[in-house]
């Protein structure tokens, strides 16, 4: 088990990483502390190991809430769902909000768990590469808007994490891959070495090699929460993060978030702010055809075909980035280094963007 | 006009109280980013005073939301009809919300500024005496659900307050008197001299004298703010400001929020709280007799009577101080001095309880 602090003063956290953790409930022993805990869960991780979570925790009053698999779940009247069950069961402020599940049910449950009763503790158990990499550390939480991804949310931090990286095993082929996306970005903002070493084991991650797998999560993980650490609600250095996501979030946006998962919309995103970064002058062809040749070993999609440009400006213009009017893009000055470029011309940007899009979707 | 000054670090905020502050925006000017601005009201105060805000702050990009006037419009659905306003009209993050109206109104804008974008500024302009002394110092924000009062909700920090106190000459008599139910809480949990000012200056204050009304609300907004900036998120001191809530919010839940003013609420609940407090042995009859006598003079009602103390004693249960399944009482050592007493024994506290309930409803 490696063990990753994200040191956030009286929040921080722990984030254990490792075979067989959810196993483990001794690791969670000083973060309940009322007997009351509600679990929450989907459709495809609850039949797996909901019941073995439960028995973990049968010290416990334990409840479970277990909603519809799939990004259409996760908006407001799901997350209502889950308020009414908290209320049904009497549910007070000293109890404990478990997501055990993919990045909707650790953004779902840590929303709910950030209002009811204006915050109640929340331990995260990410069942999915992209969960463990990413949602499972940093405290953003939400729910969609149907005109947005996110639009509606809070900054909670859990108390506990437990990446059990067993969980992976499981996964569907495509949702799997789909986690290398933000694997992939961690590096490309803040560690050339970590991106160096992914062109070399990206073959051993794509077949599920347990060792290869948690030193790649654990190096995320403390790349992240670097970076969160400075910035824990996202006033300046937390946005480089945001690297693709723009694009991304226009892409799912336009799409209805039904034609790809999210970490395929983040590698397309990503495509197109390399490719941005590149006719802004901060990197050449040779940065970019190592970040497509890195995603397409990662069997993820290189391109959002079809989809229609305006739509994806349309959803990009409610980005929540935009300050003042103006979009900020994250852009890459070097593999391994993201910065926010703000003093882009707008009316330049706006050509950029069009003739990115427009070569991505294979259309004008 | 004076200022109260509510001291929590970088999330510091004044508080600006005179006459005639809706038509100083020059206050505003240091707090308010971006030209978006959202504001919030209800039909009772949007048809006196939205014309003239509106006005004030011309120089910016200002959008109404109007909702009806009432503690029925503080749930989960205006909640999210506030948020689609903001989406419709493509609000960023560095956008401003105001809160323009009483203490519903600034509950619900409050907790949708908290969760749009997971954070956006937010501006009170509390028209009520109610809101002035007590909802726009502290910064909980939230709405209610139908089995509890404020389940759902955030801290969520202004970053500037007006009350104005010339909008309180509009306001009816009976939610102009509802107000004096925080004004002698804040006197009874902390200052015993302003217990003593308020049993001298009562008749002024119904009378609305201004001068009497802006040392009051000072006084009130400075107390508060004393107790919030030692213990922002309510783990222990802040309970305080809860005297006589724990009773108020079972009798509101048990009525349906239809049938008391939340400050008429409070004042019956404060009366059971200090019923509690003599049996407990903690202040005499002299004392209850006191309190009974303010509140009195302030027009406020004293019993409950008719309401089903069952119905009372289910909606308490659900109360967000209950801590591991213990119900905890905030209770007065004398007057100006409460505490929060966690250790009645449970068999004793049930029958005081029940004790105190038939009393003042007139049932058992």
């Amino acid at each position: 088990m490696q063990t990753v602090t994200v040191d956030l003063g009286e929040r921080s956290y722990p984030v254990h990483i490792g075979p067989g953790l959810l196993a483990r409930s001794e690791l969670l022993a000083d973060y309940i502390v009322a007997s009351q805990i509600l679990i929450v869960s989907d459709t495809n991780v609850a039949p797996i190991y909901l019941d073995s979570v439960q028995k973990e925790l049968s010290a416990f009053d334990t409840t479970t809430c277990i909603l519809p698999a799939g990004e259409a779940t996760k908006d407001l009247a799901h997350a209502a769902h889950i308020i009414d069950k908290l209320v049904e069961h009497g549910f007070h402020r000293d109890a404990t909000v478990i997501a055990l599940g993919g990045g909707v049910i650790g953004d779902m449950a840590g929303f709910v768990a950030a209002c009811y009763q204006r915050g109640v503790a929340f331990i995260q158990m990410p069942t999915t590469l992209l969960a463990q990499v990413d949602a499972s550390v940093g405290g953003k939480t939400g729910v969609n808007h149907e005109r947005g991804k996110n639009l509606i949310g809070a900054f909670h931090q859990p108390t506990c994490v437990l990446a059990d990286t067993n969980t992976l095993g499981s996964l569907p082929d495509r949702e799997f891959f789909s986690g290398f996306a933000e694997v992939i970005k961690h590096a490309l903002i803040a560690d050339a070495e970590f991106f160096d070493w992914l062109e070399v084991h990206m073959e051993k991650l794509c077949q599920r090699d347990s060792e290869a797998l948690i030193h790649a999560i654990s190096r995320c993980c403390t790349i992240k929460a670097g970076i969160v650490a400075g910035d824990e609600r996202e006033h300046d250095k937390r946005a480089l993060l945001n690297f693709g996501h723009t694009f991304a979030h226009g892409i799912e946006a336009a799409t209805a978030y039904t034609r790809l998962l999210h970490g395929e919309a983040v590698a397309v995103g990503m495509l197109m702010a390399a490719e941005m970064s590149r006719m802004t002058g901060h990197i050449d062809k040779r940065d970019c055809d190592r970040v497509l040749e890195l995603l397409k070993r990662a069997n993820l999609p290189v391109d959002a075909a079809g989809i229609e440009v305006k739509a994806i400006r349309q959803a990009m213009s409610m980005d929540k980035k935009v300050r003042d009017g103006k979009l900020r893009l994250v852009l890459l000055e070097s593999i391994g280094h993201a910065f926010v470029d703000e003093n882009i011309d707008p009316a330049t940007l706006d050509d950029q963007l069009e003739a990115v899009l427009c070569e991505y979707t294979g259309q004008g």
